[in-house]
Order: structure tokens, then C-alpha cells, then sequence
């Protein structure tokens, strides 16, 4: 694979980590800073070779694409500030390349529902980095659900606290993500791309629904930040589901505390991220069950055993859900899979249509705070 | 003390064993039930004198009346179908005695700002039985966030799930209590009235902030039932922070999971009800800490030591929070107290304001979900 | 009921409130101190007739028994320094009262022994505070043993970790106490008689089982202390499974940490007392269960059920699992149960064979100590 | 590196991932079965040429010697069964490699004294396996023992439950690791030396003290097995400090539950292995605390933050602290490095000596076993 971006902050050495954490994927090539001599230095320390070290991502598709078959890059992964995804997976699709990209997938609705297009023209795959997804305990709640364990679902909370901006600006782990907080390059929302859209993804990747409307609650409570770091949400989804979403920066002390419960008629299922080898499955007769992650747990769905890689009590982590992801795309490119079909072993990916439908969720939730907190509907 | 109502459900042992369990406070008389049959035989399980035991609550309050001072019971407790509550708190106060009454305090705004009125007048007390403010670290939570130790408060998530209701009537647990779904009982709310006047108490006590406005989303999704089993509610407090509210009875396997989660500036506070002995403390930039109940425990605010009976690590529970209420409340209308001063020992009980308050959320609350879930002005 | 001692540290109050929580048991008389002054004072804090207020346990035994039938003590709670355990309940005994002791029974396994044979001469029984018997989960924990849910037992793990006797004398939790540091007044043991013999009761509670042979290790780690403040012990049990047993007093910030596991041929189970409403069962092929105590529970077995006064999530504490033990002893002096029979619904108290089992256990793990940390026979 | 073993079993692909984690080390070539097709067909499958895919160690070792310098493996990684270690080690020791090795180092106390004098003699390391030491909490737990921040350590309790073999032999799980149910290529210990090795080397790590006796009863449960699968030891650390040690493989539903308690006369600390990233800080007067992994965590001790990849609430797993070691150990032999100096950053791992004294700990349970489990020396 070829990286652009992921030079600065940790996301860029947990793609890498991932990516290769089976063997079954190689850095290739990279344009890794929008500095040049930033970009070859943080190559050179990746050990590649310096002629597949760009300093834009413009070049470097251009030169990939002029490599012989099986000698260029199979996808690139896109990891930059969040405003440039767009036009570097622009051009990545249209020279023929695959796309891994990390979330908010672009800045605009506009955008997005491009890229929809350019995917269905191309025949290349976008897969969105919706990491919490590849956790074998999301894909256990999703098979429950999908196999109607817990009844039709009635209800959803989902929430996403983190405290990390609830500082001044001067803290070294805001420094070091200062784009985040910049309009232009963030694309017009922080909390809400940041980490609202993974929220929101875990909703309804998890229950196999759609939410149709949203009213919105969107604050500012650090002074120094143009955007919003508190978003409290109401929810509809498509068979009447009533939810709550809320992410949060300000949240002190809360490291990354995405949680997600769901009530349905028979049952109902909850998970934590920050323990994300449990899944709490309700009963309204018996006591609840613990279920884990685990290779050799045999009760597990084909799906979630398929996205284990040890066994039980072995603690599997972000990188490994993180992997996930990176697994089933290499899969999808490599075979002769195509959209419509589910991927072999039951694995599967985040998708371009995901990618737009987390756009369009953002939008909808600033639509709503501008227009007086009201009840909106999301377009995707 | 005297009983009114009590004789079937739970909540009337609750109330006999917490108000006895400090040895201060004895059953002197009751009207157990609106069969003056099943009154004499709730009566005389008690070990009362059949003289004490009354066939109606009008019968008790003129009858106690009449008893020569010191002979009488000092206080009449409330513990009837809601839409009880008021006539008999007016009897009662209008006799001269002092009322402990269940939430919600009435079913209409009306008739309690009347109470309100009455209290004035008459010198006399009401306390309302929000039990959960009798927990140790409830008090302990509240303390600090009014000692500044976490700043001023910016977010507040309050939730109060349970799933007793999600099923079908014909079982146990809701035939026993089935005028909690009568909406002329009950008081035009189930879910709400029932628990989310805990919840509302609960994030108000703890933060000392009022809640301005909500925007609510209410539904009922289990059929035979007229009134809300779900409530999801976005809240705005004075101070301009930010909350979230929600409370549920279709939340399965959930048992009584009230829990409130409070951000301020410089840190924040985390309490579940079914864990009440455990206060997380939330920094910026060290370690949680794990905030515990216990009578030795120096390091806590001297409002949670006066709620402690017992060392750390012997489990206080339920019944012990709800004696602390009564315990308070004994003291005050013991004492000289009065409305304006601080009960000696840092105790507290709620008011009759509290009670008002919490008849204006329910109301509120079903005027934004009539109204279109608009935002709403709690009118207190 | 009449009390012996209980005027200083909070045993005395929990027995208050355990033993009339239910309206069943009246606190009739008492020489709650060795002072007569403080007696006095003690007595007519709790609102009782100065008749019935004593100076000595012998003269309330004798003033008692003078007194109509119907107008005595039914029986006498012991709560007094452990070596007057046994001369107390003797004088009880020979007056045809039956009484409740404090654990350790005795200071000898001669005097327990002694109160085996006056038991079965006397007719009365004794009732031995093993409170933590009285949890719910713990009554669930045994009848699923008994049932033979796990299988047979292999192993078992009780530990029993506190944190008070840390520290220097001068800190006050140790003031209070202080008699328990004394080898006189404490009966040659510190933490096994005051908090390992619960631990040892509890193992065998659980299991069914007994302990046949004990390997102690015992240690003194603060030096003021003339008595072992650590305990680590290896268990043999009669049906050949295998334990461990500790107690300490040194293990800072644990507060009262008692917990127990015990694993069988086809499951386990897991219980902690700071946790006292949950029980974990563990299945070798399914996930493991979180079951909880709750009166509305039906799928607890009916030893449990009956030992539940609230619905699930009202948290039941430490007042109510000692109450549930005077309830049960209740019942059984006021029927016409005999030893023999088990207690209808399924009550149990722990009885005087218990009180000696215990005796015998401290004594056989201080002869493991002296013998050089031997394996050595629990004689009971 | 170069892989001895690792085709079969999950812990071949976990020392793959994990050294290949940070990019900084790679499989070079394998002797991956005793099979020469089996290590083919394993080696293919990892990309490896053909030429460097071998069909025993002594070939792989002599191969390789004879490649140019910076051509051939660096080091070579044991992860065969317990009885191949020894012989593995010192053909590749002899050759001039260093070595990593899974635990127990050897099935015998001399092969593993006469590892450590040729590591002494070769002037090559050898690398132990203990993969639990490679936790940022361990190392933080360490790190704060050392500076004196609980106090002398007075008691440690470590326990490592199991339930893969609780059942019967034909369950999936047993059958690929039969081995260590051999006597003979499990080096005469199931249970001991397969986990309960790590958890003694975890509580001489985290304490840096020494277990100089123990006193062992060792069990077998299960018929089939002719080797312990339960054992419970008593420990006596050289300052005096007392100790508990537990393994067991009966544990039913006991995932991989090592765990670690140390109490000091100041404080005590608590860390769980399968929530790895919390350690708990407990301390005499006031609350405990939740110490967290994370790479922004600045009040860590510098040895843990050097263990963290990335920030706190993004759960780091088995594999992580798994690299943790291998990443340590490929910093000591790439640099100048030797026994005697620590690494920089903070890095460790455990070495020759640790292997020593893991098989002296096995050997001295054993002894202890057979004579009647008495008090036995630990002779390392």
C-alpha cells in the first residue's frame, strides 16, 4: 500500500502497525507530510527505498501508476487533515487506485456523493477507516441483531466522551492535532467529524438500521476553539428506534470512551470500547451473559470469530480491530469480490456509501443547531 | 409517624424499615390501603393497636388529631397512587402535622404550587422522597462540585434506564403495580413521573443548577401501555451548561440503573446507582480516583461522613439512603429548624419546592413532546 | 431480644439495626458495657426501660428469667470482647434462654466444645453471627452446589483481605478496637478469629464441605502488634478438593474485601462481599452469567429468593444480609423447629457445631504456625 | 530473526506479529516444524524464500552462520515444545546468535545453568519470554515499587487461572497443544510450566525481590493428564515478605486471569491481565487510584510511557506488551549494549538469569510436592 499523510500524531503508526500486523500487506510507498523533507525523512525511517518516498501526493500516484503491474501500489491509505481527503482520493480512483481513508471521508456532502460516483464509475473500492467496527465484539452485536436475538430494536444510546480538549490550547496532545480545531483544514465541525461520525457509524453498522432524523444540541465550551467540542443528540432511526448520541471533548478524564447500548423487544446488547473484548448481552428472564472475544469461543458468530486472532483472556486491542478493517479491504481488492456480495468468512469493511452517510450526519446535526435546535433529517 | 397507603408493592416495607432503622422514628398509626379491610390486616401484621389503625386517611388525620400532644404521630408519610398525593399531603398539613410524601409530588402544577402555598402558611414540612439523595456519594458529589472542585459545570448526563415494563402485562412484576400505567392514577405520565423525577432531582441536587429548558422525545413502544415508557431528553441548566436526561422502562435486564456523570471545567464526578458506594473523582492530568462510602473515611465531606452509618467495604444500600432522608427530616421537624437554616450535621432532605419542581419537569417535558418536541421552558 | 455489649464500636449499632429491620425483634434489655455507667447511658439512648437497663450480663440473665413469660427476652445477642463469649452464653443457656453470638464463639475448644453438649442438654440453640451467610447471592452460591450445578467441587478460593490494622496504633479505627490486638481479651488470635473464621465459615457454607487439614503461614507484620495481622493458609477439603485461605489485616485500602470462588467439574462460581448483589457463574462452554439477587428474580433458587426483601437494583447491603441471619434464628425460636429439620422457606442460621468448627480451625492453623507451617487436622 | 518452531498453536503467530509490530524486525528465515514439509508449506506462507525456509534447526543454524554478516538472522526465536529449548539454544548460542526463547527455558535446572554460563561465555543474550512483563502497568508497577512509593513490600499475592483444561481431552483447545501434557516434551510439569512460570517471574519483576522458599500442593484433576493442572504455593520472599502463588488449568471459565497484588506499609498496587491497561494504586488515607496506559499519561513512570504506542482509551493488547519485549531485546542487541548497564528509555527484558530461576521455581514446587509439601528453597 502507499500512505499519504501520517507523518505527525499516532494515527499514522497505527495505520502502519495495522496494516501489517498479518503479513499480509507492505508499505510500499509514501507521501507522508506535506514537507517534502518532512515526507523523505519519516520514509527513510520506514526503510523505504527513496525513489518510492513522494513529496506530494500528487506525484506520487502519477509514478505509481507508471510502474509495471505488481510492482505498484495495490491502495493507498489517506491519513491527512481531513480537508484533503477528497481530492487525493479524487485522484487515487481515477488513476485506478484502490482507497483506505481515514473518517470524516470529506468535508462536504458535495464531495462525498462524488466520491459515491467515481466508485460506482471506476470499479475501484473507497473503504472507510471506521476502526470500531472491526472489533469481533461489534461484529457479535451486529450478527445478533441481524439475527434477531433481541427482537426488533426499540432503542439506542450511543456515546463517544473524550476530555482531551476540555484544556487550553498550550497542552501538548492539542498541539500536536491543532487542525482539528481549524475550520478550513477540519472541514467546518471538530467533534462531530472527529469522532461523532464513529458514533454515529457504530449505530448503524450495529443495528443494520438508518437514522432518518436527528435534533441537534451542539456547544463551544473551550474559548479558544472556533468549533463545536460537546454535541448532545436525539435520534430516529428508519423503523421508528428512538436514540440518544453525544460525543464529547470536554469530557475530563475520559480517554476514549465510545460505548453503545441497544434495546430491542427481546433483549438487549451493550459494549465498551475502553473493554472491548466484552459484550454484555440482557435478557428480560435470566441473567445477563458476558460474552468475550477469543478464537476458540465456539458461541460466537462466524463473523466475530472470523475478526479473532488469539484466544480468550489475550487481550485484543485497538490495532487488531484497527487490522481488521485493513484485512477485509486487502481481501475485497485482492479476489474478484464485488460490491454486492457478502465477503468471504464473513468479514467486511466500511464503505464509500458509509463514507457519505457520516458527511451527511454532520451536516444534519449543524443544520439543526443553526436552525434552532429542530428536529432534521439526514440526507445520504 | 403515620402510613398512608403501603399495604401492597414494595415501597411501603421500604419506607417501614427505613424510617425504623435508626431507632428514632416508630409506626405509630396507618391507613394501608383504600380497603379498610386490607388496612385492619396490614395494621395488625405491624403488631399496631387496632385503635391506630384507620379505615381512610381523612378518618387518621382527624382521629390523630384528637390524641392528646405526645400521643399523636408527629408526621404523616405518603405512600398512595400519585394521583392521592395532594389531598391527602392538604389534609394533613391543613391538621397540623408534617407530610414525607413519594414523587411525583402531585399530578398537576396546580395542586402542587398549592402545596407550596400551604407549607408557607402553615409552618409545617413537607419532604419529598427523592431517596437517591440520601446516598453517601450523592452527598459527597454534590459537596464538592459546591466546594468549586471540579469548576463550574459544564455537562451533565443523567440517565435512568429499567426494563421491568418492556414485556406483557400479565407479568408479575407490572400487575402489582399496574396504576403506574393509569394515566388518570398515575398523572398523565408513567415513565417520567415514576423515575425521571429522580433523575431530574438527581442532576438539580448534585450540581445545585436548574434545568431552564428540554427538548424531549417520548414514546410508548410496548402496546397495552397509554402512557411513556421511554424518555429522551435534551436539557439546558442556568448556568448555560449542557445535559442530557434519559429515562426508559423497556431498557431490558436493566435493573434500577440510575447514574449521572457531571464535567466541569477542572474535573468531573461519576455515580451509579447500583454500585452507590463508589464515586469516581475525574482529573485532568492524574489518576481517577475511587471515592468510597464509609464512616471512616476522613477524606469525605462531612455531609457524606453524617450519611454514613457503617466502615467502608460493609455495603450500604438502598434502605440506608432512604433512612438518611428520613433520618433529616426527623431532625428538622424534631428541631427549632426552619426552611432557611442548614440542618445541624450537614443533613438535608427535599422540599416541597423540590416537589414542584419536579411536577414542572413532567409537565415540561409533555409539552415539548406535544408541541413537536420543540425546546421548553421548565416553569417552576 | 437482650443485648450484651455493642454500646462502643458499630457492631453493636448494625446488630440494632439488623435485628429490627424486619418489625419481628424488639430490643427488649441490655448490659451493652462492662461499665454500669455506660450501660446506663447506652440503654436510655435507645429508649429503654431503666429496669430493663443492666450492669452485668449475670444480673440481666438472672432479672430476665424472673420475669413473666411472654414478658422476658426470647433470647440473648452476644457482642461482647471475645473471651466473655463463652461464660455469657453458658449463664444464657443454663437460664433457658437461647442465644446469638458474635464470632468467634470462644476463646478455647474446650468452651465451644462445652456449648456443643449444653445446646443438646438445654434444648436452646445458638445462633452464630456468620452474617455474610446471609447474603442472597452467597444462599444462591450454595444452593447451586447443592444441586450439584458445577459438579464436584476441585477448588476453592476464599480470601479475605482488610487494610485497617496497617498502619501505626494511634490511628483511630484501631483505638476503638483495640481489645481485638489484646491475645487475653481477643483469644490468641487477631485476624483469624475476627475476620479468618468468616472466611472459613463461608467455604464451608458454600461448598458443603469441609476442611480437613490446613497448612498455615501466619505473620506479624506492624510491630506494636503481639497477634498475626496476615494469614495465608493452604485447604484440604474431605471430598478432596483443594483451597486457599487468606486473611490480613495489612492490606492497605482493601476494606473488607471477602470473596470466594469455587470451581467444580462442570462450572464455577465467583462472589465478592463490597459486591454483594452479583454472582458469577461460569459455564465451560457458554459465557459466564451475571446472576443477582432481587426479589422479582425468579430464576434464583428459593433459599435466595427468601433471603430478598426489594426488587433487583435496590441495592440490599450488609444490614440486610446480618438481618437475614436474625430472621432465620427468629423463625426458629419461635416454632416449633428443632435442629433437626431444616427452616421453612428455606431459611438457615449458622448454628453452635459452626462456633466450633471455627474455634477448632484458628486453633489448628496457630498449630500449623508453632509446628513450623505443617499440615495439621481441623478437630471438630 | 529466525523462527525455531511456531506452526502450529496461536503462539507462533503471536511472536510473528509482535516482533513485526514496529517495524524494526523481520522474519528472515524458520525452522518451523519438525516436519520439513509442514516448515516448507508455514514458510511459503509467510513470503519467505525458499531458500531460507529449513527443515531443522541445526540445518537452519549452520545456514545461516555461513551467510554474509548483514545477511544472515540476527537472532533466533524458540518456539518449540519445553523439551527442544535447551538443545535449540545452545547450538544457536554456540554459532553466535543471540537468542530469544519461550518459557520454560529448559526441562532442566542444569541445561538451564549451563545456558547461563555460555551466554556468559558467548558474549550472545539470551531473551526470555516473559511476555507479561512487557505491559506498560506492569512496568509502571515496577518502576513505582523501586522509588519506595508503597513502602517495603510485605505481601504478595499473584494468581494465574486457567479453564482450557478443565474438560475432556477431546475438546478442540486441548488437542493442538497435547504436548504439554507429555511428561517428556513438557519437561515433567503441565501447569507450572506453562503459566505458573510467568506468574512467578511477574511477582519477582514487579517487586524486584527474590522467592527464596516455597511450600507446594500440587494437583491433578483431570484423569486423562498425567501432570499437574492445579497448584497452590505459599511463598517467603528474601526480605521477608510473605506470598501466595496460584496456577491452575481447571479454572472453568477462567480465561488467562493472571493477576498481581503487592502490599506495602505505605500503599499496595493491583493489576489485572485481562484489563492490562489499569493498574490500581492503593493507598492508607485516601482514595485509590486508576493509573492508565497511554502515551500522553505524563504522570507514568518513564519506563511505562516508554511501553505505550499509543493514547490512553485506545486498549493496547497481548501482542503489544508481547513487542514490548522483543522490541527491548532487538535495542540490547543492536547496540553496544551489555548485561550490565540498563537500556536506554527505560527498556528491559528478562534474561538468561530469569529462565534460571523460572525452572529452579518449577523444580522446587516439584520437590516440595514429593516430600510431603514441606518448605522447600528456591536453588537459582
Amino acid at each position: 500500500m502507499g500512505l499519504a499523510g501520517g507523518a505527525g500524531g499516532f494515527i499514522g503508526r497505527v495505520h502502519r502497525m495495522a496494516a501489517s500486523l498479518d503479513g499480509q500487506i507492505e508499505l510500499a510507498c509514501g507521501a507522508f507530510s506535506s514537507s517534502p523533507e518532512r515526507s523523505r525523512q519519516a520514509g527513510a525511517e520506514l526503510f523505504l527505498p527513496p525513489e518510492r518516498i513522494y513529496g506530494s501526493c500528487a506525484e506520487m500516484v502519477a509514478a505509481e501508476r507508471q510502474r509495471p503491474a505488481g510492482e505498484r501500489m495495490d491502495f493507498l491509505a489517506i491519513v491527512t487533515p481531513n480537508h484533503l481527503h477528497a481530492e487525493i482520493a479524487r485522484l487515487a480512483l481515477q488513476a485506478g487506485f484502490h482507497v483506505l481513508c481515514e473518517k470524516p471521508m470529506t468535508t462536504s456532502r458535495e464531495d462525498a456523493a462524488d466520491l459515491v460516483r467515481l466508485v460506482a464509475a471506476s470499479g475501484r473500492q473507497v473503504c472507510l477507516m471506521h476502526n470500531y467496527s472491526g472489533y469481533p465484539m461489534v461484529k457479535e452485536a451486529r450478527a445478533r441483531i441481524r439475527a434477531g436475538e433481541i427482537g426488533a430494536v426499540r432503542k439506542v444510546v450511543v456515546e463517544y466522551p473524550q476530555g482531551w480538549l476540555a484544556g487550553d490550547f498550550a497542552s501538548a496532545g492539542v498541539k500536536h492535532q491543532s487542525w482539528k480545531l481549524d475550520p478550513e483544514r477540519a472541514g467546518g465541525s471538530c467533534c462531530l467529524g472527529d469522532i461523532g461520525t464513529h458514533a454515529f457509524h457504530l449505530a448503524e453498522y450495529v443495528t443494520g438500521l438508518r437514522v432518518e432524523e436527528l435534533c441537534a444540541d451542539l456547544s463551544v465550551f473551550v474559548d479558544y476553539k472556533p468549533l463545536e467540542d460537546d454535541a448532545n443528540l436525539l435520534l430516529r432511526f428508519d423503523n421508528g428506534a428512538r436514540g440518544i448520541l453525544y460525543a464529547s471533548q470536554i469530557s475530563i478524564n475520559d480517554e476514549n470512551s465510545l460505548a453503545i447500548r441497544v434495546y430491542g423487544g427481546r433483549g438487549g446488547l451493550e459494549w465498551h470500547q475502553e473493554e472491548p473484548n466484552t459484550l454484555i448481552a440482557k435478557w428480560p428472564d435470566r441473567p445477563r451473559e458476558v460474552v468475550r472475544t477469543g478464537c476458540g469461543n465456539a458461541y460466537l458468530h462466524p463473523e466475530a470469530l472470523a475478526a479473532c486472532r488469539i484466544p480468550a483472556g489475550h487481550p485484543e486491542g485497538f490495532v487488531e480491530a484497527f487490522a481488521n478493517v485493513y484485512k477485509a479491504f486487502a481481501e475485497a481488492i485482492r479476489g474478484s469480490w464485488t460490491n454486492a456480495a457478502p465477503l468471504p468468512g464473513g468479514h467486511d469493511f466500511p464503505k464509500v456509501e458509509d463514507g457519505l452517510r457520516g458527511v451527511a450526519f454532520v451536516q444534519a446535526a449543524w443544520a439543526s443547531q443553526r436552525g434552532g435546535q429542530k428536529w432534521t433529517r439526514v440526507q445520504a
